[in-house]
């Protein structure tokens, strides 16, 4: 007997409610994680949760995620740290007939992992250069890099994303037959993540430009003023 | 001596780094609140969290979350359940001239609670009608309300607001003085969350027109097409 292939898909988290919005493919949740900007990171600690806004970054199958607050609720934790990672793209309100078909189109995925600080000094700077690429494409080679000192009062954890699903839910909103009659406008308003115009610091010197690549940025759709 | 008067501000959760950030007054906490649209629900189970995004409504100084799939992960724990909930909002990138000071302007909330499912009729319908009128207001005197059906089906969480802090970012990079000589750009890109324009539900029967409350939101700065 041939032993299995590993499978390349992450593991399933099962969804209860609405499998069908369910997807565990990996491209799929890449392609989620690679189109938001914020993560919500969840640790507990004696079964208190706490859940913490932070950015990040994806290296192929490794969320990498720094934050100065992230860092607090996870020293006092074991390492490795039973984590949840989300992140949600929210694409649109769904106002339907009825109070209780009113939802949202979104985007979200969930990952579960045991994150464990980087501690090898390359891979905490091809971390770092993912976050701020993730924020801002292009940025990295334009900055000053860490130095020995920042990088040791960095804590960058790597989050595999081995255990994950997404969950999107897409179209018009699912309104019971028996409300269809009913004189109550419908449908969906789509909600737009926009950045502005670049603001120069007031500390800019004199005849520095914003570059293009904060003008042609990836998850901007249009520039606004 | 006079019983001292309970404080009506809620107790603080104290903020590791950046304690200049920090706010505990009740205003920003409900401000920042009022201005989002999802928050993130963090429950525990066996030290292993779990966050789901979910729609909230808040009334006075109680949020209400409706959600199945914060359902689903709260039914297997004890009532009340201890859960944190997380709302953020973000206001810009800052791009400092140092990858070390890059960060992002933006207005957070955590609230640190014991839910409690809600299962008197009347609070039920208020905390549904709360996260109807949140995520679009004007919209629950336009829909069917409801049934004892639909309310029987439903699981509604009611989280104090008594121990909670606000986070808030503002301003531009702090770059350190001896990066200030660098040329490379540095200042802050604006985010802005718009609503498009409303899209007719396509078993929409003719003559219904979009109404006025879904193109005069509260959170919609501007209308975009």
């Amino acid at each position: 007997m041939s032993t299995p292939k590993p499978s390349r898909q992450p593991s399933r988290i099962s969804l209860g409610r609405y499998p069908e919005r369910g997807h565990y493919d990996f491209e799929t949740i890449a392609a989620i994680l690679d189109d938001g900007l914020v993560c919500y990171v969840g640790t507990a600690s004696e079964n208190q949760p706490i859940v913490i806004p932070a950015i990040y970054g994806r290296i192929d199958r490794r969320l990498y995620v720094h934050g100065s607050s992230v860092a607090r609720w996870l020293k006092d934790s074991q390492s490795p740290s039973r984590v949840c990672v989300t992140v949600s793209l929210l694409d649109a309100l769904v106002l339907a007939r009825s109070a209780y078909q009113h939802t949202l189109n979104y985007r979200s995925v969930v990952v579960i992992a045991e994150a464990q600080a980087v501690v090898e000094r390359d891979e905490k700077i091809e971390a770092l250069r993912a976050i701020v690429e993730h924020v801002c494409p292009g940025r990295w080679n334009d900055v000053r890099h860490p130095t020995d000192a920042e990088l040791r009062a960095t804590l960058v954890l790597r989050v595999p994303i081995a255990k994950a699903s997404a969950k999107v839910r897409t179209g018009p909103p699912s309104d019971f037959e028996s409300d269809l009659a009913r004189t109550t406008w419908a449908g969906t308003i789509p909600l737009h993540s926009l950045r502005g115009t670049p603001v120069d610091d007031p500390a800019l010197a004199e005849g520095i430009g914003v570059p293009s690549y904060c003008r042609e940025q990836r998850r901007c759709k249009t520039f606004i003023s």
